[in-house]
């Protein structure tokens, strides 16, 4: 038996979570919305109404784009997107731990001698 | 802005979460899982499922099962149970703590002074 969970940040729905999490890391190694929407399998135009839903429900742009230029367009994660992604990541740090901690002093030392009574 | 979870035990699947514990509150309030299911607009026939799942991934009984009499048939929880109910409750009080606190920390206060400025 474990605890298990899903959390996420909301704002009168879905704000940001794991997955827009890992698609901001893939954009900031690849500085290109679409190669890091391909390594999740989600289509560009689905990585683009996410980005866009998530810069209106936090109130700040998450990405810059690039247009032209002498490698083409690409999108780059702004300074504030990386900061949200590195303070994301220790939020679930800590809940991971808490939620152990607070699994074990209530149910999960109490179930172990329950099933094995 | 706000953090945003769903909890629930796991033990190959599903174990136990909110909805099943309202239910065995429900049963120990009516002594009555018909009743209790029709609350909750469960079918008698789901919950009846959703309790014998639940048992089958707990290793223990949750209903006791009282059969005829003069008063009919009727289901009634277990210590087991009841003691279950209140410790997931607890443990529920605790980790809306945790996470209120834990939000504050890494992004509350930071999400705060980003969407001021």
């Amino acid at each position: 038996m474990k605890i298990a969970y899903k959390i996420w940040l909301d704002n009168n729905g879905k704000a940001f979570g794991r997955g827009p999490n890992e698609l901001l890391k893939r954009v900031e190694a690849t500085n290109s919305l679409r190669q890091a929407a391909a390594q999740m399998a989600m289509s560009y135009s689905k990585a683009w109404k996410l980005i866009n839903d998530m810069e209106d429900k936090l109130g700040f742009p998450l990405l810059e784009r690039t247009v032209g230029g002498l490698v083409g367009g690409g999108s780059k994660i702004t300074p504030r997107a990386k900061e949200l992604a590195k303070r994301y990541d220790n939020l679930e740090k800590d809940i991971q731990k808490a939620m152990v901690k607070i699994y074990q002093k209530h149910l999960g030392v109490w179930l172990g001698k329950e099933t094995k009574g």
